[in-house]
This record gives structure tokens, sequence and C-alpha cells, in this order.
């Protein structure tokens, strides 16, 4: 149990007037309490109240795991696939004197689930992602050294996909090679956004289908978890060619990049980050293309805070950890991304994590 | 767009007093309209009403490939990172008449947001999980026959890991030969429970670390999706020699497997079914050992409607699709699970849709 965390959880509980705190299987699950079971259908988490009792709820099924999981001092109480779950689970909360009390839930907390127990048991639930966000957005110098390890393994493994990747390959085949590498490399809970030609106008494109032709932009968004601490790494390249046009927006991409990362110091006004980004952008008449936020926190999950944004009106502080990925986004036409990790280092330095070259890269 | 499903799924939200449905990126949003964005932290969704109207919801950097993905009957309102989602998406749903209403969510819409949602806009949002799973829950012909064929595609890849496992193998290599072979043969949405030795007695096992030993018992329950329908099977194997007790108890969740699906027929009472399961189990001292349900129903999702379980009086109806899986969980000792699909037909007849061999199999 990461006792250090769940103290500095409860503490933030109390001030947001959070009688306790709900978390389903997730990678925040393992945060805590050092590994996370399967998440279906069926109600589970572990609960975590302000006077430090803690217990854990999940069907039969998942109960001989969760009593291996957790100390004993954490109880297990299990409900089965032929009961009301919302009867035996309304049965704990009011063992636990919760009835009536406010629960936060956690990102992996499932709305149906969450909202038949709200209407069934008399407890009220509220979205507790800002807490838990809080509670580990100063990362510690093992922390840090984690992210390091983390970008190392996706810039190791973009120099071996530069060799790899070929006009007449597939999306697909581009993210199976990055999947095979990132294992090789001890990564887990793998992703990659891998979007060729105009595919990469969609910042969260999803296909794989596909073929890479010569003169093609390639935007490859990468990442994996390396020891619970996450990577995020986005580049985009050329194949054979770059015409005029894709080379001027690449090179307004990279200064927005650039400019964005000139601005991260300890104390900085995170808008201004933002802000900083979309000027460099908006200089040349981009400033409608960049359609989401400039970078989002990092840490155990690949997405938490701070949120670099206009609207996160807060300065950075020692121990900070985020993305800074502008990018030029016109939708079915063309999509360039440049994205690292930057965190405020244990000195209060600005750290870049990601080492690799942003130059224009164009593949022979 | 599916227009037949939508129409069935207004009628049963009619009958339930539901004004509308929310449906967050999943196999069931892709059963809808075709296809499914990614699904990160921000807020998105598909609302359809019960007067016909249809929206979707999500954030500015998704915009460009949902209108790619919808028709253009169905407009695509959009927040940015900058914005206050809950002010946005409250004017869209207040537009569309739905303040003070009741809107039901499918199984993967995020607690925390809806939450969020609910608390700022007015808006009422409970479970729409069954009534979603009512309206796919008889499988037409066409369907019928995406899940046989999803299910030829596991009774391959098990003749294939029977010639591939060896002791000295870990848990991993079986499951990276299994996602393989499901692969090639146009499955995704890959997953795999590798269990060996003792842990097949943790019915939803995540490990994969465990190195197979010369006299282990290997679980193997995996499936995937072939066009858009899904395939689950398990079989239990032994590796190089089986003790009586392993043999006997193998018998009996055989028993308690084919007890079960002898049962089935059109009009059969679903709690019979599994007790017919639990009666086999129960005459030789193992009643305590099946900690879940007998059957889970199968089709766009690998779990939905009908449960088989004793808390579920329904009868079995035509074009009814689910799995039959009794098994012996003894937690940190032994596990044993024997699972196939089972449908009631176009002919109003069982059909088992898995043909793998269920008799005891050595591996040598």
């Amino acid at each position: 149990m990461n006792q250090v965390y769940i103290d500095k959880l409860i503490e933030t509980m109390k001030q947001n007037n959070m009688d306790a705190m709900l978390i389903s299987p997730s990678a925040e699950l393992k945060f805590f309490i050092g590994e996370s079971p399967m998440l279906c259908e069926r109600f589970q988490g572990l609960f975590i109240k302000t006077d430090g009792e803690m217990f854990y709820v999940c069907n039969l099924l998942y109960g001989g795991e969760m009593k291996n999981f957790l100390p004993e001092t954490v109880p297990v109480y299990t409900w089965f696939d032929g009961d009301v779950m919302t009867e035996v689970v309304g049965k704990v909360l009011e063992k636990y004197g919760l009835k009536g009390k406010t629960i936060g839930v956690n990102t992996s907390a499932q709305a149906f689930n969450v909202l038949d127990l709200m209407y069934q048991t008399g407890v009220t639930f509220v979205s507790g992602k800002k807490i838990l966000e809080e509670v580990r957005i100063h990362k510690t110098h093992e922390e840090l050294d984690g992210l390091r390890a983390a970008a190392h393994l996706v810039d190791e493994v973009f120099k071996e996909v530069l060799e790899f990747v070929r006009p007449g390959m597939t999306e697909q085949d581009v993210k199976d090679f990055l999947f095979e590498k990132m294992t090789e490399k001890g990564g887990y809970d793998l992703w990659a956004i891998v979007a060729c030609g105009p595919n990469g106008s969609y910042p969260h494109y999803t296909g794989s289908g596909r073929t890479i032709a010569e003169k093609d932009i390639l935007l490859m968004d990468f990442g994996c978890t390396l020891n619970n601490l996450c990577a995020d790494m986005t580049r985009t390249v050329f194949i054979g060619d770059a015409t005029e046009r894709e080379k001027e927006l690449y090179r307004i991409v990279k200064d927005s990049n650039e400019a964005a990362e000139a601005m991260v110091e300890e104390g900085a006004f995170i808008p201004d980050i933002d802000a900083a980004a979309r000027e460099v952008l908006g200089r040349y008449g981009y400033a409608e293309t960049l359609i989401n936020r400039v970078g989002h926190g990092i840490g155990y999950l690949i997405h938490e805070q701070p949120e670099i944004k206009a609207s996160n009106p807060r300065k950075l502080e020692k121990g900070m950890a985020f993305s800074i990925e502008p990018g030029i986004y016109i939708a079915g036409d063309i999509g360039i991304r440049i994205e690292d990790i930057v965190v405020i280092n244990e000195k209060g330095e600005r750290e870049i994590l990601n080492k690799s070259s942003k130059e224009l890269i164009i593949l022979k």
C-alpha cells in the first residue's frame, strides 16, 4: 500500500468536503495498492475513507485475487452474480457509515454502476478526478527518474522505427513494430497513433489500414508504461520528399513547440505557455488549426494534471511533468504534431525528457 | 447508421420512460454508427432521442473524424479544451429540450464526466445498460452466422495452440501466440486469460509471468471480435500428466457443462440452466466452488444479455446467444473451466457453436 499517497489523498479529500474515494481497477488503483485486477462490467473498487479506513468491494469471482493483492487490514467484501449488487454493496456502505455521504470516483469508474448505486443506496457520488490528480502532481525524484527512463525508451524506439519505415507498409505494420520494440524494452500498456497522409489531420486517429505512399507525411504518437510511469512522444516525418508547403508548416509547428518549451520554468503561468504556442501559429495564419490544448500532465496516467491550456490559471511548480504538443490540423488535408515531455526538475529547472531530433526528417 | 436497431432502441426507451440515450465510444457505438473513435478523458458520445433526433457531442479534436463517421443528418457539436465542457454540452442539451429529462448511459460512459454533467446541467442520467442489451438480445440469422464464424476462428486457434504449448514457456508466450493466431485469422479486440498451475483458480486472472511446468494445469480462456461479433471459449488442459484428483475434478466440470448445455432449448427457464450446472457440482461436494454465474450473453459485446444465473427469471428465446461456463475454483489451489457459446438458432434449436473437444487432454 502506497501509504504516503493515501495520507496525501485523505488530506486533500478533507479540504474538498469529500467523505471517501472510490478507486476502480486502473493504473490509479495499481498506484495505490500495487496491483489492479481486470475490469469487467461487475462493480468493484477500493474505498478510502477520510478517517483512514479502507475496504474493497468486488464480485466473488475476484475475491481470492483481491485478498492476495491487499493487506489483511483492508477487508474484501464480495457480492455474487446471483445477488442484487446494489443491495450487497449498499449494506457495506452503510456499515462504514457512508450512507448520505459524498464519495469521489476515479476516472475508470463506470457510470452505469455508479448511477445504480447512487439511486439504490443513498450515497452521493461526485467526480474525484481532480483531487486524485492533485495528490500526485508534484513528482518526486524517483518519479522523475521513472519518467526519464520511460522517455528514453521511446526515444530509442523512435531511432529504430526510422530505420524500419518504408513506403508500401501499412500504418498497422508500423504500429506492430512500435509495439514489439516497446515491449522488448520492458514497456507495457502500449498505445500508438500511426497516421499517414491526410489521416494525421485527426489528432486521435484510430485507423491503421492506409498504406504509406511515397511523399506521404507520417505522424507517430506513441508511448507505454515502464515501471508504472508513462511515456508519450510525437514526431512527424516525411517519406521520400516534402513539398515547400509541408516544410513551411513543419517549421511553424517546430517553432511553436520550441516557443512553448522556452516558456517553461518554475513559476511560469500555464496560460502563457499555451498562448506562446498559439502566438507562433497565429503569426502565420494558423491560429485556428491548433484544435486542442497545448499539453497534458503525465505520470502514472498518460493524461493527468497539469493541463497546459488557457483555462488552467496556475503556475508551474517543481516536480510538475507535462507534454508540450502543438500541432496544425486541417481536417482531411494535413496534420503535423511535435510532442515532448517536459518537467520542472529537482533543481527547479526546465528539463525536456525526449531527446529525439525535431529537425525535419525526410526518410529516403 | 443502423436504423433498424435505432428504431428498436427508441421503442424500448419509450417503454422505460427514458427520454434519450447517450452512447460513448465503444463496440456499442460502432454497432449503431459503424465506427468508434478513441475514448480519452474528454467527454463525448452520441445522443439518441425518443423523437428520433440524434446529435453527437465531442471535443473539437475529434470533430473532423466524427463528421466523417456520421451522416449529415446527425450534427456534431464540439467543445474546446479551453472551454468548460459542462457549459458547452449543457447548452446543447438545452437546445434539444433535454434539460430536466432522463438520459440513459451505455457501459462505456465514464462516471466522472456523467456526474459533472448531471450536477451542472440539470439532466438526470441513469443506467441504460439493460435497455441497450435488450434491443439486440435476439440475434438475426446474419448475426448468428457472425457468431458461428467467430466461434470457428477460436476453435481453429485452439487446435494450433495445442501444438504450440510446451513446458518452459511462460503464460505470456501462450498469450502472444493466441493473439498472433487470432489476428492472422482476422480477429481484433483480442483478449486472453492464460493461467497455469494455481493461477487458474482466479477466474479473471490477469498475470502472465508464470512458467508452465510439467504436470501443470493450463486454463485458456480467449476470444476476439470478427466482423463485429464476439468469440469466447475456455478449455483447460493438462501438461504431461494429470493426477487422479485433477481427472476427477475435470470430469465433474465437464459433466456440469454438459448437463447445463443439455437443458438449453427454446422456452427453457434460465434459472433451471444455472441450477443444472450447480447440481452436478453439488453432487460431489463442489457446490461452493462455482463462484460466478453459469454464463453470459454474447454478441456485439463480449458480455451482454441474457445472463445465465438464478436471478434472471426469464425464458430462452429464438436468437439468444450466451456462454455456458461452469468451473471449479479453489483459490490458490486449482481452477478448471469449460466454456462454449450456445445459441437458440434460427430453427429454435440448441446449437453449440464451439466444436473443440471437451475430452480430457493431456499434452505430452
